[in-house]
């Protein structure tokens, strides 16, 4: 394996989504959640916050000090959801915001609001704690979606001066130091990629490097008065985090990495600096590392959901197979942030590998963390409930509804992309782009019903006949994969994972494909022991869910026969559409009994036939029990 | 239903207890457990408390504030513990600490030792948190104790000194007043009987009234500033929890009481109160509540070990049916306090239904939260762990330790009662007793191998013919039940669930009990959702467990069939003693394979036999996976 970019992500108003599954999810965005989030931003504090620093107006800081991050990452998905086309209440608030932004500013770049209004002289005190850095890189994201999505580069200059400032504080002759919550690195590194800044990659490369290296960085701030004042948690459980390292990430350098541990979104976070920073660097140790750390997460760490991180106590890892259901934690933001590393990881390798793994998590894991009608949230996604769990318009630490709105908002990005000379497919998202292959101008029209159907067409129109390649992921879960290449005997190649076809475009040549979706019962290794005698159903990319709702009692009672009929239908007026599957199997009788234990055999059982619905639709219908992991076999 | 005694419990210099079982329990008591706890009174400043109240030393308060009630609830166990015969070390550390007691105690009879070292203006102002009710109660439990065992009255004179200034303070026409926690009433009632004060039960008997009425009497105390820095929780959660009530059973008048609800051992301690003052009464509408609260208790919301209240939260109830087995919060005290209430409520009624309940806990339940050596505790009985659960010697909130301590050193006022005419059998302790039938003197003696077998003698020698009752109860395990007395062909008469031996008996009379005691497998209601697809060993009082020392794997792996062969076989050199119970099954095949999730079906089974211990014995090993409710049917 070689770390090199094998294609580019293609910028969003190159691509016209339109698509039955994301274009609901992308108009929920552009017509609720960006405006629901900001008035969030704004019954919050976290704008006035800006204010304040800005000297606009009089207060204390208000809520957590990270809380700058989620004006970020709002104006991030807000930036996206401006790519799909105009809308003028959203640019009136990302003008606005960007305003307050400029504004509280300091004359030398710094811009932490929570720092500028309580502690103006402990900035940069506390970099394991206080997640300043993390906060700037949040800023550098907003930047560059802002400047892909608009042309704009008001956002771009707050971030270059606010990195000149880190910069001139922080490097290889300067001071040791690397934020305690990673975010940082990547959006260094996506800053400096964007504008042609190599030095911003460098720092950021070197944040990475020094990470985990002994004595840890931190440990300085552990004696410094001042960095202890600001401390949010008691003194000593800080000083043994600091110790172990392992809760974000510190605990070895990168390239001595294996198992994937601590919390789950400051893994992914790091992670997909490092992979970006292995590109063309022939760095054989930090690719070794990462593979290590990919494959312990995504083979032995994940949920069938592409949740990850089981622990509430870290809000991350813990050991191989322990993967609770009633009290998964697997964050919105950890899988999100999965999604980010995977596809980074993808653009590396062209591994479909890695597109599996995004796939799991962007039609399941992550998705589930956002209602349908897109202001209610989760900031854990269980994969069972006994109607305990309920989603929330928004949260005190509320990194997770601006976090899933910037994924739906640059869903393309995951889904396909564009080298010199082919096109890739990872997932048939049904769109059409404008982009260029071996230089001439095409238009790729890609129709599609997926995840509903494993059948879709790619239609390619360059301008004149071109040769290159279009690569079709494809996916780990399709057993009978069908081409057909307009009437023609052509016969894909395969690399990879990919089918690649190799030839001379002419206006309008189609692909034909048919992945052959078909509902599948899983069950998981007896390692996980949550799971023992349970059992899943999936069909295609999405994992499928019991609701009480559905089944008339609780999930739990029902045995699913994996031998038994099955049937899937596609309803459209229930969750704003899905394929719902009927399975049939049994259930314990109510005779009516209350007795609390009585003999085995006692209890009879009848038959019972169970409707499930996509795992990301659930708790949309009020409270309700829920489980993935169906009682079975 | 009339709630009047029916039977007392016998003094415990009175008998003699050889059994297999206990004998050896007891002995651990007066071995190990006695001289061990007390080391931890010691190191854990709970004694130097007393010598700094008593102004002999120097030096703030240790520990949490209601720390007294440890070194009570010791002193009682201590004081069962030499009633079993000499014991020169526990009767010189028992004498020395009734000293420190004693030298502590004001002038007035004031005495907690949190209160005199730290808060001496504070007293008797946050009744609602601080526990100085319930560590009195304790005191008067431990003096009762004391002169039960070895006649000596010098805790009682403390305890009445106490108990007067109580009295002078709280009463009808004095200051409304009743303990946050449960505790005083009962021990106020056990004094009174004791030493002849109907005043002190008639105090009791109001604290229990007063109870519930509305306002609640600790809504004074939310505005008291003095009570509300001595608050050791936010002042919000207390207010809202004093609103509701239900924590410390505060939420409705006794007679209004429906379901169990709040902490579990206040609960217990509340009822054991309420059961005994409702005595002879006539008192038609306690008895009601009282019956709707046991009934909710046992049958919907007990563990089939005799654990009760599921939940962390408040360390007590939640609903019908929620019974959890990996978290089970089932406190060693609230099985203690069960085994309380039950034979309180036994003792009223005369009902074995009350005893089979006693007799779960007291198998299974509560001695589970000690160690087979005597110094190790479980604060919490879970009925499922994967070797997180591990015992402890010492808790900072140490309750558990010495409550499980007094039980076993009383055990026999569980097993046995008297009455004018009746001996009462409600479980076959192997013992002698002394005692009077119809005024001769009588020797019974009991030969028992409970809980190994279900037969045992029990031999009648009055010192002359004497007619007379010899009450055994028939256990709601026993499905078949003979009796057979000297050949005869006397049958018994059966009332309440126990069989009645009405007659003349003469010396050496010999009833002749066989329970026939088998292995059998029980499920739980499909309403507990927690035990679907599960079933339950037990063999006659005992519940049963499987724990991966025997299974070689984790007991998750195990899928009982229970129409499988099961054999059961004593093991003296395993865990002290143990009747084992190997049953068979299946288990998933380890095939090696690390993937993650599979097809359904594509991991094989094979045949698989297990060896069951009992509940009370796990976790005596070392670290260790646990399970009550394996998989089967």
């Amino acid at each position: 394996m070689s770390f090199q970019t094998r294609f580019e992500t293609i910028p969003l108003p190159q691509v016209k989504v339109n698509d039955r599954f994301w274009s609901k999810w992308i108009e929920t965005l552009r017509n609720t959640t960006i405006k629901a989030e900001y008035d969030q931003l704004v019954s919050t504090g976290r704008l006035a916050n800006f204010k304040r620093a800005a000297k606009q107006e009089e207060g204390d800081f208000e809520g957590l000090y990270f809380n700058d991050s989620d004006v970020y990452k709002w104006l991030e998905a807000a930036a996206y959801a401006l790519a799909y086309g105009p809308h003028k209440e959203t640019e009136k608030l990302i003008d606005e915001v960007i305003g307050l932004i400029e504004a509280a500013q300091e004359q030398d770049g710094y811009l932490n609001t929570f720092f500028q209004i309580r502690h103006p002289q402990a900035k940069w005190r506390n970099l394991y704690m206080m997640h300043e850095m993390y906060c700037a890189g949040h800023l550098y994201e907003a930047a560059v979606a802002h400047h892909e999505a608009t042309g704009s580069k008001r956002l771009i200059d707050v971030a270059v001066k606010n990195a000149d400032h880190i910069a001139s504080i922080f490097g290889p002759d300067k001071r040791r130091g690397y934020c305690g919550h990673e975010e940082i690195e990547l959006a260094l590194i996506k800053l400096g990629k964007a504008i042609n800044r190599p030095d911003y990659v460098e720092l950021a490369k070197w944040m990475v490097e020094e990470r985990g290296k002994k004595p840890s960085a931190y440990e300085a701030e552990l004696k410094d008065e001042v960095a202890r004042k600001l401390n949010p948690w008691d003194d000593k459980d800080i000083e043994e985090n600091v110790k172990d390292g392992k809760y974000c990430q510190d605990h070895a350098p990168i390239r001595e990495h294996t198992d994937i541990v601590g919390h789950a979104v400051r893994a992914m976070y790091l992670y997909i600096a490092a992979t970006t920073i292995a590109d063309g660097a022939n760095d054989e140790a930090l690719e070794k590392s990462l593979v290590r750390v990919w494959d312990n997460l995504t083979k032995y760490r994940m949920y069938i959901t592409g949740g990850i991180g089981p622990a509430a106590s870290n809000e991350g890892f813990t050991t191989d197979f322990d993967l609770p259901n009633r009290s998964a934690y697997a964050e919105t933001c950890a899988s999100v942030g999965l999604v980010l590393w995977g596809s980074k990881y993808l653009q590396m390798t062209g591994n479909s590998d890695y597109a599996d793994v995004v796939e799991k998590a962007l039609f399941n894991g992550t998705i589930s963390g956002i209602s349908l009608s897109g202001d209610g949230f989760f900031y854990c996604n269980r994969l069972e409930s006994r109607g305990e769990h309920q989603r929330v318009p928004w949260m005190t630490c509320a990194c997770c509804p601006p976090n899933i709105a910037r994924m739906i908002g640059s869903v393309s990005h995951y889904c396909l992309g564009v080298s010199q000379s082919d096109l890739w497919i990872h997932i048939p998202l049904g769109c059409t782009i404008d982009t260029t292959i071996n230089g001439v101008k095409t238009n790729v029209e890609i129709k599609s019903d997926y995840p509903w159907s494993g059948k879709f067409e790619v239609v390619v129109t360059p301008e004149k006949p071109v040769a290159g390649g279009v690569r079709i992921r494809i996916p780990d879960w399709a057993t009978d994969v069908t081409f057909e290449i307009d009437n023609t005997d052509e016969e894909a190649d395969y690399e990879d994972g990919y089918a690649v076809f190799n030839r001379t475009w002419s206006p309008g040549d189609t692909i034909k494909a048919d992945f052959n979706m078909a509902p599948m019962w899983l069950q998981a290794n007896p390692k996980v022991l949550d799971d023992l005698g349970r059992v899943c159903l999936t069909n295609g990319p999405l994992v499928y869910c019991l609701e009480q709702k559905d089944f008339g009692k609780e999930p739990l009672l029902f045995m699913a026969d994996t031998e038994g009929e099955i049937k899937a239908a596609y309803e459209p007026n229930l969750l704003n559409g899905v394929v719902t599957i009927t399975a049939t199997g049994y259930s314990e009788k109510d005779d009516g009994s209350d007795e609390l234990y009585v003999e085995a055999g006692s209890v009879g059982q009848e038959e019972a036939s169970a409707k499930f619905v996509p795992y990301y639709s659930w708790c949309n219908r009020g409270p309700n029990s829920m489980l993935v992991w169906v009682r079975g076999l």
